[in-house]
């Protein structure tokens, strides 16, 4: 119980928050007549009465955590929060039994966006706003977990981030507090830009925030089953490529071009190649188009920027079937699948970093072979690269593909074919959201499933959304043994 | 010059082996009157006459070769190798363009399998004798290479086998010509045994003989279009799961078995993994066959043992289709195209002793996550593991992945659908033989791909069998620098 004591009474404001929030929608189906606002009114006072008894039952003076406890929170809270959130998917008109319900919620807070429900366009705003919120407060979270906890964690090679929290104010631990608030401020306004761009491209004002919300959060939600296409709006679609690449840069660093330091962003190597990498692959694909389907370069150009930046930024929303675009693009689209966005961002996936140090630890294993007695020392982002880091980080490539393994195995178990299997296993771990293929592709939808392939893909996601090893750490018999 | 010399000079003696070889079927055509006897005697004479100029014009007294050489070397001589090796097929009556020609070569010295032949059954002997001679030598070369030259180049973690051809003897440098000299013999008397086994299974002599030469060279060439299927024996299939599992098992052991050590080869890790391994997948896949197509168990094992140790093994045989097991099957031999067989042997793919050392790797850094400060050493099979390695063997991982990527996306780029695409590229790199779907899988042929593709696969199956590394270091700067 000391173990759980301040783990559980966290997850208790957590859940507060939740709880909180579903009153928002519920006073939104409330004045649009809609009877769902009772839903959300229920939901709200069950989650809201779970949080208040964990946190005034286990009240805590100052919440402080050890390393095992910071593990179990993070796993434990995710999973509990999208418990919760799934209440009112269950209870509202639609009544989605609770495997659809909670495969809906997880996909919100991980920012998947892959989702069970068909017919968005004629849905109430309630239902509508909570998936838009459920993205919003699960990018934001993220983005906290991301400063605050994971590179103490030093999980994947995090703990290369934990001198990026701590490198303005030389303490001996880094203080997330101020900088979650600053981000939150941040992330707060850039969201109220996108919803005012998307409004300015044509979007009611209810969409353009709905989508604003699922924008930043490189989530994916939509207000209409057609997606991003339903709009029709080159404008729209421009920006939504600018605000979700916005989504998955390191957010700390907004921060530091607010404090004079305009170029900042340029500077850091890793958004370097994340938008040199988009910017080449755009061009490829755009070509590709081009050269095999005939489509105006810029037309070309912009369906490729519009659909790869939505994929690799792990949002995944949809202005064409590039599932029809002939077998180079979805091959490409599979693999593009795991590539992710910056760390420190709402993205999911492997992420660049990963990748940048991968390819100093390739360069090495290749130098050695000439150089068999040199030790090269390796730097990046001009720091001295630990060779602990390079190995953790190589380490969450397997721990990824054996999870991307194990889960194929899995769903294709339930009966899913090869594309739908591979493709749902890797959205699902990316946190992407659509999938390849007739069934779960962009033109496509989740609620055919079978349910376990949805208990499935909804493990997947916490898995990806916590880097893995987190889970994983739980399962090992030392770990409770500690 | 002095660069090349000893290398040309030394591809120079493995021609004259591959023009000598040719005599073969020429006379075995001969014999049956089949005028392709021509086709060999003249692909013969132009192989001798290169291998006698290269031999005689750089004489070398004794050849030593430096590292660069031998990275050189071994990149070089597989690929001139099966360039001569392609002229029957180009000659001979079958008249296949050089793309199909050098495809169907590759496949054989590479001991891949996979074919853009029909209608083998009604082909003369000749021809079906040089393809199950192409796949008896390259899976000498294979065995040869992985004793002689890999350990030495350090190649993926091969390092960890230099002890292995040298713990006899105490020399400074392995004497490796010992070895090779005993292995052939051994792989030789094993393939007799073969025969013999497959001629009681009800084989004609020539299809025992042609058929022994592929499975203990874990090729999977067939005298029939139907592959093992055609001879609808369980004793034949039962014979060469045996065989084709001692066709994955490191060769060297077998030399230890003989000099009195009877259970060296159970004792070895590397081998106990990899047949436990067979067994589990095997029941999995039996019993899934039985519970979800009703097959008989007895029969469900047979099917699933010997198509499972021909995928792992890299032999690539078939007796039936099980593109249509359903999707859990599939999926399955998608990914154990992936595993191979284990270091030393004839078998391809990333092989058993990287798993292991994976494993190694992957367990230190989850246990770093709650030992921050503890180093735990590691062993593998009773020796301390050098750092060196176990990066080594992941860099090797990551280059694989790479590989595949890149050759899937190329594939894909050249018309082919998303299973084709990467079951083909996952098939050649690692020398398996079928791929997946309606056309390359174990009921098709690739015969029907596109030139283009032909070529993208042959370079897939070389960069395969010589471990990938050997090959992309020749495409460093540095290399040529040194």
């Amino acid at each position: 119980m000391a173990l759980l004591r301040p783990v559980l009474y966290t997850i208790g404001l957590l859940l507060s928050v939740i709880g909180a929030a579903m009153l928002l929608p519920a006073v939104v189906d409330a004045v649009a007549g809609n009877p769902d606002w009772q839903a959300f009114a229920i939901s709200g006072s069950i989650t809201l009465f779970t949080a208040g008894s964990l946190t005034l039952g286990l009240m805590v003076k100052e919440v402080r955590l050890d390393l095992r406890q910071a593990f179990l929170l993070t796993a434990l809270s995710w999973t509990v929060c999208a418990a919760f959130a799934a209440l009112p998917f269950r209870i509202a008109e639609l009544r989605l039994d609770y495997a659809d319900a909670f495969f809906e919620a997880v996909s919100g807070l991980t920012t998947t966006g892959s989702t069970v429900l068909v017919g968005l366009d004629g849905m109430p705003p309630g239902i509508l706003l909570w998936r838009a919120l459920l993205q919003w407060m699960g990018g934001l979270g993220i983005i906290a977990m991301a400063i605050a906890i994971l590179p103490y964690l030093r999980v994947g090679g995090m703990q290369l981030f934990r001198t990026e929290s701590s490198d303005r104010s030389e303490k001996v631990l880094p203080r997330p507090g101020q900088y979650a608030r600053a981000v939150a401020i941040l992330y707060g306004a850039l969201t109220c830009l996108c919803a005012l761009a998307y409004w300015a491209g044509g979007m009611t004002g209810f969409e353009a925030i709905a989508h604003a919300m699922t924008t930043l959060a490189t989530g994916g939600y939509s207000t209409s089953d057609a997606s991003m296409a339903h709009f029709d709006s080159p404008t729209v679609e421009w920006a939504a490529v600018f605000f979700m690449v916005l989504g998955a840069l390191p957010f700390v660093l907004y921060l530091r071009i607010i404090g004079v330091d305009l170029a900042a962003l340029w500077r850091d190597s890793q958004v370097r190649t994340f938008v040199v990498f988009l910017v080449v692959v755009t061009l490829v694909l755009g070509l590709h188009l081009t050269l095999t389907m005939g489509t105006p370069l810029l037309d070309a150009l912009r369906l490729a920027a519009f659909n790869i930046v939505s994929v690799v930024t792990t949002t995944g929303y949809a202005t064409a079937d590039y599932g029809a675009w002939g077998s180079f693009a979805v091959v490409l689209f599979f693999f593009l699948t795991f590539i992710g966005g910056c760390t420190g961002s709402t993205s999911g996936g492997i992420k660049i970093f990963r990748f940048q140090v991968l390819r100093l630890f390739v360069d090495r294993q290749l130098q050695r072979l000439y150089f068999p007695q040199g030790v090269v020392a390796q730097r990046y982002k001009g720091q001295p690269l630990p060779r602990e880091v390079a190995s953790s980080v190589v380490g969450f490539f397997f721990i990824y593909a054996m999870g991307f393994t194990v889960l194929t195995l899995a769903l294709a178990a339930t009966g899913l074919d090869l594309v739908t299997s591979t493709s749902g296993a890797a959205t699902a771990l990316g946190n992407v959201g659509p999938g390849l293929g007739p069934i779960i592709g962009p033109a496509g939808n989740f609620s055919t499933l079978p349910d376990l392939a949805k208990w499935l893909l909804s493990a997947g996601m916490l898995l990806g959304r916590l880097e893995l090893f987190t889970v994983l750490i739980l399962m090992l018999p030392g770990f409770w043994r500690w």
